[in-house]
């Protein structure tokens, strides 16, 4: 008698990890019609099927039945192609994710942090640090035990623990010296920027624009950036966002505000990023751990190379200003001396969203300092207020007129998101350190981009990145696209050429 | 040492009962947006995860480990209270349907089905039962397997096992007399009707009517029916459907035709109908085996009673008509005598979906008597079409010109539907019977329509039917609500009152 043929376990393993990768990307698809078409009657329902998404793939992942499996394979790994052993790898980890932490341990932050946004946001609204204070604390002490969990599962610390999640490769270890220079290069600049600016003349203000008028020009800069109607669509909603994770369907969002029209062309540059890289993670890897995006970092890096690198690109904007032109209507506004003046503007606040690319880096460099004392306890929820405006005023040379633009302006912590922010300024080193390699690598980049042509940009970076999806680490993957490991160099050159150097467009 | 308390068995089985509808109704979500907003690109992936959430979902609930849940249960139901009784069985049935069939089955049924409708969809457009005829045999051979194994365990016939699925407690018992009466009133009663309209004026024309417009009045409509914005919404797709399974959320949509308006009112008052269904479901049974729908056939008569019951009433006309014109604009079309002829008119075609009233049921019960057939065995692919044609004749008097107008005219058989065509006209009689309880016991729910109130109806039917969800079996609930078995002769009442003795409109 035969035995039926049984997949081997690295097949198996495949199987269920695919498994589980359908069942997020339903949850995505949960997530983005919650926010775009779903009546808000439906909203308790919804919440408890993405819990219940959330706990089955958790369950599939980081079962015994999931462990045996891999271990199986791992040992058998000889056997493999290197693709294979990569996503054998991949899985590995994601497996020690799901099986590090208890579910009711994961349960309880996920209530905590439900019950702390709604208090973040009334905090917030009245100005209020103490009423947030105390039930910050409670979360603090359950993400604790998850970081001291998946640290001890992970062999990294804490807080690193926590970023491997959804930046695996981009440790402390990275973080540090960057976050190091950043904050000393910094501030200095942006004070001679600033001295520089002081002399220019105020632009021509760029609103109003119907949001009929700015869904057209997100279109065609979606269109312009390589995107097809095919595999996207572009919908409004408060905080824009892009989807991932459902292959051949990378859509999208962003937001109209009638006054300030320069914010969803900044936002649909930056999604249309995020949303190229997805569309071009190999087809024939979809679902598999291996085939997915390598983390946060290389993933903001992707949109902020479309919103800030390439889209406030001197060249792209001499295309991008006879296009809003035409687009929005109303002549002198769209000349591009003006739109040069109000893009290359610093901005003068305390607010995160709203930052210029200068000051950027440096609101999450506080952010990354207070959010790590915190989960080490050297730091309680109580010190916060005085914490962040003493080193807001350190890095950014001014303080929040109150705790609602100070500690209290921003979700994450609130919704549980501790070793989130580093990405974002990660990202735009990143974002730097490609740009100029693909640069220097294809003249023709810069041209192109003054034509609303983004070709040769995504020639460079799409075997380089894109095609590599989770096959390497992240090291590897910057060594092999620039010949050097990630770091603040490209950038800092970036901003000096980009603000102190680049000719002014009202005198051209 | 203390034992950590142990949810009771039944608590646990609702646990994971729950869940899977959790999953069912993430499911509906990802059908919703494959038909509504998905770019097309997205569809290869959607059918993935679609599959996946199917899969899961028969996996948890026809697992053995359900199964032991369920007896431990059972065996201490006397400790349980009649609903979590009724709940319990329920979820037995559930379990029953799950674990009957192996996956591979299943799967083998599905991929089949979704070749023949790719190959029906061509057959059809080509006029050529031919290249339909063997695949389609190949689909009877699985189907034939499925309804064997869910017969066996269910103790039904196989034909009854198919039923069970969708329309529990509606079996062939309840369905054969209904339908022997139907087969002979309605051809004599289709014959008369047409005579006595022989002499009526051609009615205005309807159309064209702009779809901004018609979308205006589909959100009018479902507003007096008592929808609120809070818990629907209305797109346009191909189809209409309404998306069961997610409380507080009874999102539905139509299709809007230029040339012919009244599509869209039809449509939108029958998925109006089943969303309040939904959406009259008792709150705290959500996602409970317990807490859905009865089934098919108490479905359809909620959708029904507001398409035709209601809907077509001359009282509700009378409501429609000054509303129509008010929205659509241009006079006379909407007059009420020629809206009253427009909607009384017999439809003369063979098509099942264009069908008047009177001629449906028949439409319904030739695809009952073939498809019984099929599944025995006692009528091969081959013989379909000269099948058909016979008993059309038969029922409805007329022939189709050719198979893509007769045996080809429905997806159902190549989707591998058997067994739901009987509830959309045992709906129709349900319909009738509630309504005609409805109206006797609310003298005031008639002369209530003529104002676009649907206030009494739903004050009638929401404790009896709605409330009800599926702590009763639906013979209970039939009886309870209107003191009488299901029947067609409340239907046959009336249809002859409104086709054969109502007023005619023009002439008052």
């Amino acid at each position: 008698m035969s035995v039926p043929a049984q997949p081997d376990p690295y097949q198996r393993a495949v199987k269920r990890f695919s498994r589980a990768a359908k069942l997020g990307a339903a949850r995505s698809l949960l997530n983005w019609d919650a926010r775009t078409y779903m009546p808000p009657g439906g909203a308790w329902a919804r919440g408890e099927e993405m819990a219940t998404l959330t706990e089955v793939v958790a369950e599939l992942i980081g079962s015994r039945a999931a462990d045996d499996e891999l271990s199986e394979a791992e040992a058998m790994a000889g056997a493999l192609a290197p693709d294979e052993r990569a996503d054998l790898a991949e899985m590995r980890r994601l497996f020690i994710h799901a099986a590090a932490v208890p579910p009711e341990l994961l349960a309880a932050k996920a209530r905590l942090a439900e019950r702390l946004q709604a208090v973040w946001a009334e905090a917030r609204r009245e100005r209020d640090f103490a009423r947030f204070a105390a039930p910050f604390a409670e979360l603090l002490v359950v993400i604790r035990e998850i970081a001291a969990a998946k640290a001890e599962a992970l062999g990294t610390s804490p807080y690193g623990a926590l970023i491997d999640e959804f930046d695996p490769g981009v440790g402390e270890a990275m973080i540090e010296p960057v976050f190091a220079d950043l904050a000393s290069f910094l501030p200095p600049l942006l004070a001679e920027v600033r001295e520089r600016q002081a002399v220019w003349p105020a632009p021509a203000p760029l609103g109003p624009v119907a949001a009929e008028r700015q869904a057209a020009l997100a279109m065609r800069l979606a269109e312009a950036v390589g995107h097809l109607p095919e595999h996207m669509r572009i919908d409004a909603t408060l905080h824009p966002f892009s989807v991932p994770g459902m292959p051949g369907d990378v859509r999208f969002t962003t937001r109209y505000e009638a006054a300030n029209p320069r914010f969803s062309i900044m936002a649909v540059l930056h999604e249309a990023g995020h949303a190229m890289y997805e569309l071009g993670l190999p087809r024939p890897l979809a679902f598999r751990a291996a085939g997915q995006a390598r983390g946060m970092t290389v993933h903001e890096s992707q949109s902020l190379t479309l919103e800030m690198l390439a889209g406030r690109s001197r060249e792209f904007l001499g295309f991008l200003a006879p296009v809003m032109a035409e687009t929005f209507g109303g002549g002198d506004t769209w000349s591009f001396a003006n739109v040069l003046n109000a893009w290359r503007r610093l901005d003068e606040g305390v607010i995160r969203v709203e930052a210029d690319e200068i000051a950027y880096p440096l609101h999450v460099i506080l952010r990354y300092r207070l959010e790590r004392a915190l989960l080490a306890g050297e730091l309680t929820p109580d010190d916060l207020p005085g914490a962040w405006d003493e080193l807001s005023e350190a890095l950014l040379g001014r303080r929040p007129a109150n705790v609602s633009e100070g500690c209290l302006q921003d979700i994450h912590w609130a919704a549980g998101h501790i070793g989130y922010f580093p990405n974002y300024a990660m990202g735009a080193m990143l974002a730097a350190q490609f740009f100029e390699r693909a640069t220097a690598d294809d003249p023709q980049l810069l041209p192109a981009l003054s034509r609303g042509d983004f070709g040769p940009y995504f020639a460079w970076v799409r075997p380089r990145i894109h095609a590599r999806a989770s096959l390497v680490g992240v090291e590897a993957l910057v060594r092999d696209a620039t010949g050097a490991p990630l770091s603040a160099e490209a950038f800092k050159r970036h901003v000096r050429r980009r603000y102190l150097e680049e000719p002014l467009g009202w005198r051209v």
